[in-house]
């Protein structure tokens, strides 16, 4: 971006390249708005507009704020989730345990050490230290309760029972589901994403190290996209088929208040927060790989090239599902995924995916990969779950994929200065 | 860089930031240097200085060459490495399928599509597609050649049992290896690197799509390094114990020819080919991180924050292994790693290695994560061997890590155009 582009927007808050592409909604459109579009798009919850964190360098993102960062965050290039099971029966612990993380998240998100080490010669370093040298690479790092954290096997573990919202449970089991034990559920999450895999696996194994004795991972999932370098468009991704994926996903203030972002109207402490869910999604590649080009379009509705909905020419032109070719068939398949998970309109969600390699499937000698599925709605319930039923029941892409993991998370909104990630529920 | 810079350099050969930084031997030094330190930096085989490929953009990397792209190429932030087995008999095949390769990595060398496939409605897609759109990221491919392709169970296989090398077998067992079957050997290798994850897993999945009938996967690895973008210094990386690592490695062509390429004695079709170790190297975090700064740093016998040796104030300060504290103690242990490593000098390698995160291993809640060490040497067996034998018997690091996959590979001379990997062995 040009410096004078840059001094015409002075008088906005300041927003990086990066982040304006993505508001304005990927690539080329962004480009094209110019300048002038940036007056329409209203400052976010956790940005670098921030006025209470002038000293954040440019590929640094607020761990303070109203809401949690790495959620409206525009994605990073590499993602880490893990699910934690808590070990420890004393609330003080817990307490303690996100006081701790609260402060080294808040560190690691602008490249500080832990704590510096030099000097402690006879301790373990308070930092494993692979990050030392490295920038912030946009780390975020976001917390979430599961089901588990209030009721386990009938027991009410913490006295927090009754903070449960009524939307935080297990998803139910959709039609073709091979769920496996080992992708599923956990008392806890946390999601790093970052720019650069060393500061994201860093960042998790630091806290994952800061937990000992109070929690055990259950699980640990890690993902990436295209790198976000300034050599490359800021376009919509494409997943692992090969297809763009996420050119429908909400991008305004507005959007992401009726999507995302919990009012807390089911649960006090959950406003300004939002519910994640988590679906490990394996992609056959090799079954993939031996289709016709032609089914692979019916089973997305779009074109593998453009991006574009079948009949139309740009990837961001409006989707006509009535459209019918000279033979009277309809360009977007009724099976297709894009005409399931859009239904009648009334369900979004704000997805925010990553793929996955997990390298060979040993059993099979079969690249073992897909899609690290996550979304933030604001009530899995009645966003996530009817969408994923009308796809579970006849989504043409069934015979491609199987979903192998589930969870759902409720991460609280942001945490303020002095306090502590996840205050608002203890 | 600067377009003053640029110019000044007008009269050398065209050589990237990234690439003189590397040469220059990292980071700060490289930029004090400056530019008329450049002169002394001859041109390496493959470069963007080769004049036959004058059309290749900044991030793209020759396939055609003297030598192999990927070996002395500087790392770039991911490497994929895989191992595969021929299931076939036939030589012609084994042709073919290396004609195939050498079409297809030349293309996706410079982001090209394998084939255009929108018309083609009614077969496969030529393209799996993810990295449409994507720039090349410095994609390197590198193939090689394992014991068993040459001899099998005892069986000339291909007939060409006769133009094994002799140094081409099997590595020896060392103390304390722990080497499982599913990290060890296979009859051939394709090493891809990118400073794209997604770019380098296209590469590898169509690589092993073209070998479909061929071949089998017999094991797939995957790594990474800290991201090389503009805004992080080109400094040593770190690994996952948080020390600096490859301070030491040959980075002048009178180096490479010395320590990494083969001038063709052995076996004349290695002609300016190298012949390449791979070690999986699980790292026991979970014990490290456990591990006093003290005992940490006499490890390594390199501070942990500087790299420099201890009795050292800089990182590339000289290493001497005579100095003795004020008591009388040796500042660099006798049984520290770079102690080992060095031995009386006398063997070198190309280290071009990688960390790993394999997630979790569910067998023990904790980390699955190390080193994917990769080294080139003329020799393995008067370069590597006594390196790791030296260490195996006595390196303070053992306690922290288990050596647990073991191969070696040999990798021909660079491909000629109108001709194909491996040709020279045909």
């Amino acid at each position: 971006m040009s410096n004078e582009h840059n001094q015409s927007n002075k008088s906005n808050s300041k927003i990086s390249r990066r982040e304006m592409l993505y508001r304005t909604g990927a690539g080329g459109l962004g480009l094209l708005i110019g300048a002038s579009g940036l007056g329409t798009i209203t400052a976010l919850g956790n940005t670098k507009s921030d006025k209470e964190e002038p000293t954040l360098k440019d590929d640094q993102v607020p761990f303070y704020g109203k809401h949690q960062a790495g959620i409206v965050t525009p994605p990073q290039t590499y993602a880490y989730l893990i699910s934690l099971d808590l070990t420890t029966s004393s609330l003080a612990d817990v307490r303690q345990l996100f006081k701790d993380w609260t402060v080294a998240s808040e560190k690691m998100s602008q490249a500080k050490l832990i704590d510096s080490y030099e000097d402690n010669l006879y301790v373990p370093p308070a930092d494993t230290g692979e990050a030392d040298g490295l920038t912030a690479s946009n780390l975020t790092i976001t917390f979430g309760f599961g089901p588990t954290f209030f009721v386990k096997e009938g027991s009410d573990r913490f006295g927090l029972a009754g903070k449960k919202p009524d939307c935080l449970k297990p998803l139910p089991s959709f039609a073709g589901d091979q769920i496996e034990d080992q992708w599923t559920g956990g008392d806890l999450c946390v999601q790093v994403c970052a720019d650069d895999k060393q500061v994201a696996f860093h960042a998790i194994r630091n806290l994952i190290r800061i937990g000992r004795g109070a929690v055990t991972l259950k699980w640990m999932q890690s993902g990436f996209q295209r790198t976000n370098g300034s050599n490359v468009k800021q376009s919509t991704p494409r997943n692992l088929f090969g297809f763009k994926d996420g050119t429908v996903n909400p991008r305004s203030k507005e959007e992401f208040n009726d999507i995302v972002w919990s009012n807390g109207r089911e649960a006090p402490w959950m406003k300004n927060g939002s519910y994640m869910v988590m679906r490990r999604i394996r992609m056959l590649l090799e079954v993939w790989d031996r289709t016709h080009l032609s089914e692979q379009t019916k089973t997305f509705g779009r074109d593998k090239v453009s991006g574009a909905a079948l009949g139309q020419k740009e990837e961001f032109d409006e989707v006509d599902f009535e459209k019918k070719d000279e033979n009277g068939n309809l360009y977007v398949p009724s099976d297709s995924h894009i005409k399931l998970a859009r239904g009648d309109g009334s369900q979004k969600i704000l997805r925010r995916s990553y793929s996955y390699s997990s390298e060979m499937d040993p059993t099979r000698a079969q690249l073992d990969a897909g899609l690290l599925f996550i979304s933030y709605q604001k009530d899995p319930f009645k966003q996530f779950v009817p969408i994923q039923k009308r796809m579970a029941g006849s989504d043409r892409m069934n015979e491609y994929i199987r979903h192998i993991g589930s969870a759902v998370f409720a991460c609280p909104g942001g945490t303020n200065k002095g306090g502590y990630v996840g205050d608002s529920i203890f």
